[in-house]
C-alpha cells in the first residue's frame, strides 16, 4: 500500500492498478482480511455481485472489506485490465476481469490517493456452463442422417409442456419474461406463467396514452437489442409486440393464460408445491426454486374512504382504467399526483373530459428531455452508443456506483434541470401544485431507488396543470357523496368518474396472497434501500431490499423493476439459480436481516 | 493516368486512391466517357447499383465505362475514402463514398497498374428522405398534450387496412417481407400480400426436417440481426417465427390469408389494377408499381409422364411434400437428386421408409461444413465477424465482384473442397451417383447465380446415397403403372409414393398466371446471367435477369433470392420505388433486353 501511495504521482494509471490488482489478489490469497483492507480507502465500498458473497452485496470501509474477506472464499485469481485504465481528477477508472473457484467474473475499480475508493465485482458466467453465443451458438440442424430424429418444432412443443420445472416464475412481464430468457439460455428447465392472454398484455391492457417513460437505449432486453428504427419512447402495444416476439424467438417456456393459485415450502423436500391454473386445467408443479416476478407495481393500492359505496359513478384503480374515450365530457377527480395520475389526466383531457387532480402529497416532476438530456445521456443515449458505451457499458458504470453515495452525484444533475426549467417549475408552483426535488434534492432516480414513487416524468401533461386546463386541488379525500368527492376541508369535486393513483403495495404482498403471511413476514419489505426517506425507513441496507438475491425464505426470490434492471439483474438471479441447479456451493454472505414486514 | 501509372511505385494507397478519385470525379464533370474510360484498365468492370444508372448494371472494359458515362447524368461528386485503402498482390483496395444529385452513395474500387479494374457504386439513401434510425429514430410517443391523439395502435390498424398503396408486393416470403420493411422504413405506402395465414409459414409448411441450408450470418434480415444465440442452421418453424415476428416488429402493412388473383396495367394512368382476395374479401387495389416476390422455388415443374392417371400410390411435388411421418415402410421413389430430393430421401430414410433416388441427371453435391469453412467463411462467419466484416461489410464485398470474373474466384474453392472431401466424392461416384463440380469447376454459387438448380448442400443425406442406404437409379422416367415407376431402360422400380423433385420454373411464369403471357414473354425469362450454360443460355447479360431492376414491363417488378440477396437487394428496389413514389427523376441506362421467354 505504501509502495501504490509513493508512486501514485510518477507512474502510469495503468502501472497503479496493475500494482494494485497484484497486491490484492496476493492479499486475497492469504484470506486475511485485514491485509486487503488494507489496500482500501478509509471511505471505500465494495460491491459484489454475486462472485465473492452469492449476495448483491455492498460493504463499506476498511472494516467491511476485511468482514467480506474473513467469511468468503471465492478462490478469486487471475485479475487484470480488460482497457487501459484511465485518470480524471485524481481518479483512476478501470475495468477488470478476474476468476473465481467456480466461474468468470469482470468489475470496475476506482483508485484514490487513499487506495481503492470503489470496487465492484460481478460474476459473468460459470465454468463449464457458459452460454452458447457467437463461435458456440447452436448449430440449430442436426447433420447427418438418423433414425427417428426429433425436430426443433417437437423439441419445443414438449418443452413448452415442462412438468418438472428447476424453477417456476410467476409473472410474465419484462421481468419474468427476461429471466426466462437467461435460464433457457443457461439450460434450467423452467415455467415462466402469467394470467394475462399474450405475452406483452401486461402493457397493452393499461391506458391507451401510454409510452415507456424510459428511453430505447435504456430498455434493451438480453441478446437481442431493438433496432436501430425502434421509437425513442416505445407505445405501450409496441412493446407489448416486441415483448410477445422476444418470448417466442428466445424460446422460454412461458405459460399464458394461467394463474398461480398457491405455493407452499416444504422445507424437508426443499421443494414447493405450485398449484396453477392453466386456462382453465389444474396444474400442480414441485420446482425447487420460486421466483415472484408479479411486478413492483402490480398489487394496487386502494384506497378506503366512506362513502365509496354510495357513489353513483364509476370508480376504479388507476390500474384498471381503460383509457379516457368513454369519459368526453364527463367530470372526471383523479386522486393521487404521479406518473398515472399525470398521464390519465393528460389523456382524458384530450378526449374532452372534465378533469381535477387531488393532490394528497408533494410530487417530483421532471421534464422528459431534461432527464434524457442530463440525467440519462451520459450513460444511455445515441451519444453515449456513438461513444462507445453501449447499455452493457453503461449497466457496469452504473452498477460500480455505491448506492450509498449515488445521491451526491444525482444532487447536481437536478439542480441543473431546475435551472434549465426554472420558468416550468415557477409556473407550476403559481398554479398550486406542491412540487419536491427529493427530501435531499437528489431527484427522480433516488425516488425510484428508494421508494418506487413520488415522481412524474413529464410528457406533457404537466404543463395542463401548470396552465391551469387540468386544475389541481390540494387536500386529502375526507368522503364520498352519490355525485361528488369531498376534500377533509369540505371541498366538493362533482365527479361522473373517480380514478384512484394512489400506486403500489411492496412486493412481499404477492407472497402473503401467493404463500402466506407468515413467509411475507418473514422476507419482509421489498425494493427501497433504507435511506431513511419518506416511505423508505432505516436502518440504511446498502441494496435494494429482496431483490433478485437470496431472502430469508430459503428458495424464494424477487425479481423485477425496469427494463434496465429486468435485463441487468436477471443475468445475476439467473447465475444464482443456475448454480443451485447444478449443484455448485454457492454460500451466502450477509444475507440481508428483516426490519420492515411491508 | 500516366501520372498516376509512374507514381504507382511510390505513393501511398491512400495517395494513389485519392489521385485516381479526383480523376475520375474532374473526368465525370466533364461528361467526356472516353476522359472518364482512359482512368480505367483495358480490362475492367464498372458495377452499378442505381446510383449513375438507375439500373442495376455492370458494364465491361473503356469502351463500357465510356457509354455509360456518355448516357447518365447523376451528378455525381463527393468521391472519397472511407478507410485507408489497403494493398495486396498488386492490387489497391478502397472503401469510399460519394454523392449524386439526389442521393449519398457507397462504393468499393480496386486498382492495378493499368488503372481502376474494379469499381462499385451504389446509392444508399436520397437526400431529403434518409431514413429514420439511431439519432433521428421516432420518438414515439409525441410529447404535450393534444386533442383528439391518434395512438400509434390506431395509426397501426388504420394503416394495416391501406386501401391506396403505392406498392403491392405479391408474396410475402422473405423477399416480400424484407422489401415490405424497407418500405415502411422509408415511408412508401405499401401492401404485401400472402395466401398463406401466417407471416413464415411458407418455410413452416415445407417438409418437417427442413433447416435453413445457409448460416446465420449470411441470412440476416434488414435493421435487425439475429441475435447471438441464434442457431447457424435454423430449422424451417424458428425462420418462421421470426419471419412472422419481424412482420410485426417492423411494421408492415402485411395481409395474410390474401391471394392474388390477377393484376393488369393501364398504360394511359399508369397505374395496376389488382384484384385480391383478402380472406374471402374482394379487395381491388390500384397501385403504381407491382413487385413479383412470389420466391424462384415456388412455381413448381411438375413433369408429366403416361401412366400418372393409372398409378394407384400417392404422388406430389417436392413442394407439396408433407413430411416423412406417413411413410413408414412404405416404398418411396424420388424423381431428382437435388437439394429437395436429399433432404426428403434423408428424412424418409429416417423414419423408415424404402427409399429409391432416380438420378436424372448430374450433381453437384457439397458438403455444409466444408462450404461453410472455405466458400462462405471469409465474408459470413463467426471469424469473418470479429475481424471487422460484418454482413454489411461482406454484402459490399461480394457485391464488388464482378459476375464476368467470379467463378474465377470460385474455382479454386471448389478445387480446396475436393480435395479435402476426396474420400466422400470417391465413395459417391462408387455408389453410382453422377456428381458434377459445373461446367467450369466453379462450384454451388455460380449455380445458384446462373441456374439455381443442379446441387445439393449435404447436411447429411449424401452419405446415405454414399452408402447405399438409399440407392440411386440412373436413367429417365418413362412411364407409371399401377404401383411402379418404369424408367427408359426398363428398370421397374415399385412405389407407394412417388415425388417429383423436378425444380421450379423462371419466375416469368408468375407474370403470366397473374397478368398475360403477353406481358411474361415482353419481360422473360428471369434469373440467370447468359452464361452459356445448361439452364442459363447466352447472351451474356452482366446480371442477373429481370431481378430488382426495371423489366421492359413499366412498373412491375421481381425480387426474390436467398435471405441474403433478400436483405441486400431489397434495398435498391426499395430506393427504386421510392424515388418513383416522390417523383424523383430515375432515367434508366441500359435496360436489359429479352433474349429469353422463360
Amino acid at each position: 500500500m505504501t509502495q501504490t501511495l509513493e508512486s501514485a504521482s510518477t507512474t502510469t494509471p495503468q502501472a497503479r492498478v496493475d500494482a494494485w490488482l497484484a497486491d490484492f489478489e496476493a492479499a486475497l490469497a492469504t484470506k486475511d482480511g485485514q491485509r486487503v483492507a488494507g489496500l482500501f480507502a478509509t471511505d471505500s465500498f465494495w460491491r459484489d455481485l454475486i462472485a465473492f458473497t452469492w449476495n448483491i452485496k455492498t460493504v463499506e470501509g476498511r472494516e467491511g472489506v476485511a468482514d467480506l474477506v474473513a467469511n468468503t472464499d471465492a478462490g478469486a485469481s487471475g485479475f487484470h485490465t480488460t482497457a487501459e485504465p484511465t485518470e480524471a481528477g485524481g481518479i483512476v477508472d478501470a475495468w477488470i476481469a478476474f476468476e473465481t473457484a467456480v466461474g468468470r467474473g469482470k468489475g470496475h475499480l476506482r483508485l484514490n490517493d487513499d487506495g481503492a475508493w470503489t470496487l465492484l465485482t460481478t460474476l459473468d458466467e460459470l465454468k463449464g456452463f457458459e452460454e452458447n453465443q457467437g463461435g458456440t451458438r447452436p448449430m440449430g440442424v442436426e447433420h447427418g442422417a438418423r433414425k427417428d430424429r426429433v425436430t426443433w418444432k417437437e423439441r419445443r412443443e414438449s418443452e413448452m409442456d415442462e412438468r418438472e420445472p428447476y424453477v417456476v416464475v410467476v409473472g410474465g412481464g419484462q421481468g419474468g419474461i427476461a429471466l426466462g430468457a437467461r435460464l433457457r439460455q443457461l439450460g434450467v428447465p423452467h415455467v415462466v406463467v402469467d394470467k394475462r392472454p399474450r405475452p406483452g398484455d401486461q402493457w397493452r391492457s393499461r391506458y391507451k396514452s401510454l409510452c415507456l417513460h424510459d428511453p430505447v437505449w435504456y430498455d434493451h432486453l438480453p441478446y437481442l437489442e431493438f433496432p436501430k428504427n425502434w421509437p425513442v419512447f416505445a407505445p405501450k402495444d409496441k412493446i407489448g409486440d416486441w415483448l410477445e416476439m422476444y418470448t417466442r424467438i428466445m424460446e422460454i417456456t412461458y405459460w399464458s393464460s394461467t394463474t398461480c393459485r398457491s405455493a407452499s415450502y416444504d422445507e424437508a423436500k426443499k421443494e414447493w408445491t405450485v398449484v396453477l391454473d392453466r386456462d382453465g386445467e389444474d396444474v400442480v408443479l414441485h420446482p425447487k426454486q420460486l421466483v415472484l416476478a408479479t411486478g413492483m407495481s402490480a398489487r394496487p393500492n386502494l384506497p378506503s374512504f366512506p362513502g365509496q359505496d354510495v357513489f353513483t359513478g364509476e370508480q376504479h384503480h388507476s390500474s384498471q382504467h381503460p383509457g379516457p374515450d368513454a369519459y368526453k365530457d364527463k367530470k372526471v377527480v383523479v386522486v393521487g399526483s404521479n406518473n398515472s395520475a399525470f398521464d390519465i389526466c393528460g389523456a382524458l383531457w384530450e378526449v374532452g373530459a372534465d378533469v381535477t387532480m387531488v393532490q394528497r402529497s408533494s410530487t417530483h416532476i421532471v421534464k422528459s428531455d431534461s432527464l434524457m438530456d442530463l440525467g440519462l445521456g451520459d450513460l444511455y443515449s445515441e451519444r453515449a452508443v456513438a461513444s462507445g458505451v453501449t447499455h452493457h457499458v453503461a449497466d457496469m458504470i452504473f452498477a460500480s456506483l455505491p448506492y450509498r453515495i449515488m445521491h451526491e452525484f444525482q444532487i447536481p444533475v437536478y439542480a441543473a434541470i431546475k435551472e434549465r426549467d426554472q420558468d416550468f417549475y415557477d409556473r407550476l408552483e403559481k398554479s398550486g401544485f406542491r412540487h419536491d426535488w427529493g427530501e435531499d434534492g437528489s431527484g427522480l432516480f433516488m425516488k425510484y431507488l428508494r421508494r418506487g414513487s413520488g415522481y412524474y416524468i413529464d410528457v406533457g401533461s404537466a404543463e395542463l396543470v401548470a396552465n391551469g386546463d387540468v386544475p389541481v386541488v390540494q387536500g386529502q379525500v375526507d368522503h364520498l357523496t352519490e355525485h361528488a368527492v369531498v376534500l377533509a376541508d369540505g371541498t366538493e369535486l362533482p365527479a361522473d368518474l373517480v380514478v384512484y393513483a394512489t400506486g403500489y403495495g411492496s412486493m412481499n404482498g404477492w407472497a402473503a396472497e401467493l404463500i402466506s403471511q407468515d413467509v411475507a413476514d418473514k422476507v419482509g419489505k421489498c425494493w427501497g434501500l433504507g435511506s431513511d426517506t419518506i416511505k423508505d425507513p432505516g436502518p440504511w441496507e446498502g441494496e435494494q431490499r429482496n431483490m433478485w438475491k437470496p431472502t430469508q425464505q430459503e428458495a424464494l426470490w424477487f425479481h423485477g423493476g425496469n427494463l434496465h434492471q429486468s435485463r441487468h439483474y436477471s443475468l445475476y438471479l439467473a447465475l444464482q439459480l443456475k448454480a443451485r441447479a447444478e449443484g455448485i456451493e454457492t454460500p451466502v454472505y450477509g444475507l440481508q436481516e428483516v426490519h420492515h414486514k411491508g
